[in-house]
């Protein structure tokens, strides 16, 4: 099985957040990639470097004005006498159907709803890249005609489940998970699934899919209640028009372990068994661990490998895409744990 | 006539918000309002203090969610590990429908549309008496029974006009001038206009009344296709349902000067006639000075004199509700020039 991923998604290197009104430094490092794709590689899957498939991939998923701003901000933002270095958003709009706006700072507003996503000069090629990366993971599965269900996985970073259609969030630009799914239904699939097991829920997946039923989206996380992204992650949210019902939110509660994580996963599993997909997209957080620097979950490292191979064990072309966890010492052990779980569950 | 003001009001004390990402210290400084107090006095306006009207007729205007957050979420704040010294977001919601979070970081995004609306120790007391102020001035317009019609100036500090129902934003909490207006609403009157000759779009107040039709909202501004409140203020923005018809967005270019200004402001007060009211609320910014730190219109000291008297015509009973100005060596001046220009008118 393959590893997806191009060098070009480590020039990204975000400087600053504020977390609760302070000034942080980005714990979204660049040294997340190398640490992910060496447990890659130990964990016996082979390096491939995605091609460029231009912006169509994209173009699926996104509004044309949030692609034109992610393409272009970052130089017309260094015009602005005395703005920071990176694209960091002051204002934001209260409703989205306001009239359009031509300024930097007005756009910025508009299309980044934190401040923990930050553009500096290289993002946007790390940004399409991450993308790249998930759509030959896409390609690789739906293109694979070898015996059993095939799967890759995707070192997607910077990550993209909080990514809505045309706002960035939470470390997050483009929706690589959404972006795979797209291509998966572009492959010829009819429907498909996606599990977002990171610690945080995928409010941009859902936001992204929320009026469809052709994706069904499944989210494990920290209950949002007092936890990023705060606003959206309850069990209350089910999806809306043709979508109602194609939502599942499986809010827990922070410290959750193991143990109680697994039948969790189980009502997961069985939605996702419902839906009767022809393949399914993990969105791959590894800050659930009990060591992550966010603190919200106590999944172990062996835990890891447990939900890897109960994934497995629905038997369906799967795309792995790489969200969140952060730098620890067990980051890398975490993948690697999941990853032998998957392949061999 | 009277100038109402607390010196409650200058505890607020906002100490930093990001400009263009950089931080930056805040413009609106208690000391903007003693030197708009002398002003006031040597205008000949005698001060009274008002009295306090409790929660009631901020009630009138805002939403109970977010009374209840401005008065309590400073201890709030200060109980959360490594948080800034002031309430300041970094998370906003892309809809106003979302759950309602319960943690102070989630409430602080959904209450504070940017990070020019900083919370403090003694904020909420100042934000409070800034609207007694407001409610004072306009009790005593609507109670005045002498002859010719009466007026009276809210030195307003924090100023109000950015504040949406449940929503600060650009160094404004309350909205003054709508909580003067709804208090001339139930001192009798049927209809009351609001006309706001801040450099910066009413925003807040605009969308208070957006779909009513007791209340006509009169606005002129720098454009704010590049400029703040950047989502809001354009011509075509003219209410909604029951209110349809009864907002008005004059927007203008970066830079008008007096000569240029009153046409527009002709055009404002020929539609306030047209809708017959029975009393008026002037939201009074007098950043459109061109010697203003904001830089955005270039109306001289003078001009503000031809405005106030111009206003003054209207012959209507108004309440004056303080909005921006910021320090500079005419701000004081700028103000006498007004209150001059309208008790003379």
């Amino acid at each position: 099985m393959k590893v997806f991923y191009s060098d070009i998604q480590m020039r990204h290197d975000p400087q600053m957040f504020l977390s609760s009104g302070a000034p942080q430094p980005s714990p979204e490092k660049p040294e997340r990639a190398t640490r992910l794709l060496d447990s890659a590689k130990k964990a016996g899957l082979d390096l491939e470097a995605p091609e460029d498939f231009g912006l169509a991939p994209i173009a699926r998923v996104h509004t044309p004005e949030y692609i034109q701003f992610l393409s272009t901000i970052y130089p017309r933002w260094q015009r602005i006498p005395g703005a920071a270095p990176e694209v960091i958003p002051n204002i934001h709009p209260d409703r989205r159907d306001c009239a359009y706006p031509a300024s930097a700072v007005g756009q910025a507003g508009y299309h980044q709803a934190d401040t923990a996503c930050p553009i500096g000069p290289q993002s946007w090629e790390s940004i399409r890249w991450s993308a790249n990366t998930a759509t030959a993971a896409a390609i690789a599965v739906a293109d694979d005609a070898s015996e059993g269900p095939s799967w890759a996985y995707a070192l997607c970073r910077p990550p993209g489940h909080h990514a809505l259609k045309d706002l960035a969030g939470g470390f997050c630009f483009v929706n690589n998970a959404a972006v795979a799914a797209a291509e998966l239904l572009a492959s010829g699939a009819e429907r498909v699934a996606i599990v977002d097991v990171d610690l945080h829920h995928g409010n941009g997946t859902q936001g992204v899919f929320y009026d469809r039923n052709d994706v069904l989206t499944v989210s494990i996380h920290a209950d949002p209640v007092r936890f990023y992204p705060f606003f959206w992650g309850h069990a209350d949210e089910r999806g809306v028009g043709p979508g109602l019902g194609f939502n599942l939110n499986l809010p827990i509660p922070r410290g959750t372990a193991d143990a109680e994580y697994m039948p969790v996963l189980e009502d997961a599993v069985a939605r996702v068994e419902a839906f009767a997909p022809e393949a399914v997209v993990v969105a791959l957080g590894l800050d659930g661990f009990e060591g992550d620097p966010f603190g919200g979950l106590s999944i172990s490292t062996a835990g890891f490998g447990q939900i890897g191979a109960r994934l497995s064990k629905l038997t369906l072309p799967t795309v792995l895409v790489q969200e969140g966890g952060y730098l620890c010492d067990e980051l890398g052990l975490n993948l690697e744990s999941f990853l032998d779980g998957f392949g061999n569950g």
